[in-house]
């Protein structure tokens, strides 16, 4: 059997998350469809990131096997159009490669990029609202919110920003390579981008991170708060977590 | 009366165009709906760009007539707010303001821009798709749509970038102060930017300029040809329409 790599793009608020679900669409669910139709068996997938549902991805990445009979059969950039024809247009494979013996999407991944978007603006961003999260009559201020990021960055705890019923996060423990905070206009509408890279996230951790650095932004909260916050290991002291459309599984990096 | 000029945005591809026509909805048909539901009258408006249907627009410009208890009855950031509250969500009121004695939002302008994004990608791009125009598998030599474009740039006779039935346009001059072609960032997905500036348009101008421009950048035609169509002053001899929804009126400058 040979690994295969594929990196897809996918508008999140369209699926029921990453995960397969019985009886919800979902992206996993969607591509091992397409998959099976071109394969005529099931081929199991493993994602790089089970993103929740409504967040988006622009470079997830997914890996499955197939034998050298299937790979005779269709050469990759060729399944990369069927798979494309096969699923909906809110779903985009960009690439197909075989990938080094071994690999896995999910345990092989060194780095992991998220992006969240805000725009901070009176009116409502028409163009891009389904990637953002809007703050009305918001005033965020970028220093403040860049001064509270940088006491997350490093190996810390991060029980304080994970859902607090999260069974499936033991060891709370991650480390934060870099938090950058930076304008970008998309479509002509200013937005704040939130770029946090780490090897790996907890449940929901950037988007609690993102409603935390909110706060901080809107002066609702010091930047040194955020210090506080993650020595509570507390889920209450951190900020809400920002809406699941605002994010973006940005890249992985191998 | 005091003359009123309302900054507004659209997704251009909801809507039958810009100009008022019964029994379409129009941007102005539902702009015009939504004032005379607040002043209890018909408000006849005039905006700077009529623009086709599926055309977008970041920064129209939309003039009109208050009288003096009219502006009384409800201070005009109120009015801004209302008018967002009575619109549909795909069009957005940024500003309105008192604009000078005799100002009209059409002859009043000195400078229109209009940008146009192109998408050369093998795979789709999703998150942006109703703004640009994709074309799968082109590859575009920036370099010498540059040197094509130049040959449109200042004041020339554009007969041969007009629809040729159109009737309205029966003088063709008109002047180009610039087109400026660049790379852009959307969420993610590398555009073309084509921004193109000048004083007034003739009908689906900016769109064949875009449609040649393509034939070009894409090794159809020499730079030179532009040159060439420029002088036959016959629609026949320039490249295709761009489609209506990879095109944006940018800004409208007073």
């Amino acid at each position: 059997m040979t690994t295969i790599a594929l990196t897809l793009a996918y508008i999140g608020s369209e699926y029921h998350g990453f995960a397969r679900q019985n009886g919800l669409v979902t992206i996993q669910g969607t591509l091992e469809s397409a998959l099976a139709l071109v394969y005529k068996r099931d081929i199991a997938t493993v994602g790089a990131g089970r993103t929740d549902s409504g967040v988006h991805a622009q470079g997830q990445v997914v890996s499955f096997e197939l034998s050298q009979d299937e790979l005779d059969m269709k050469p990759l950039d060729k399944l990369r159009n069927s798979l494309n024809a096969l699923t909906p247009s809110n779903m985009m494979i960009r690439a197909i490669d075989e990938a080094p013996p071994g690999f896995s999407a999910r345990f092989s991944a060194v780095e992991r990029e998220y992006r969240y978007r805000l725009v901070a603006s009176e009116v409502p961003p028409i163009f891009i609202a389904p990637y953002v999260w809007w703050l009305p009559n918001y005033r965020l201020d970028i220093n403040k919110m860049r001064e509270a990021a940088a006491y997350l960055v490093g190996e810390h705890d991060f029980k304080s920003f994970c859902v607090a019923s999260s069974a499936v996060d033991k060891n709370t423990v991650r480390e934060i390579k870099s938090i950058h905070i930076f304008g970008m206009d998309h479509l002509g509408e200013p937005c704040l981008v939130v770029q946090v890279i780490g090897k790996a996230f907890l449940h929901s951790m950037v988007r609690i991170i993102v409603g935390s650095l909110v706060d901080v932004g809107n002066n609702k909260q010091p930047p040194s708060w955020l210090g506080d916050v993650l020595a509570a290991k507390d889920r209450q002291q951190a900020g809400q977590t920002a809406p699941a459309q605002g994010l973006t599984l940005w890249r992985v990096r191998y």
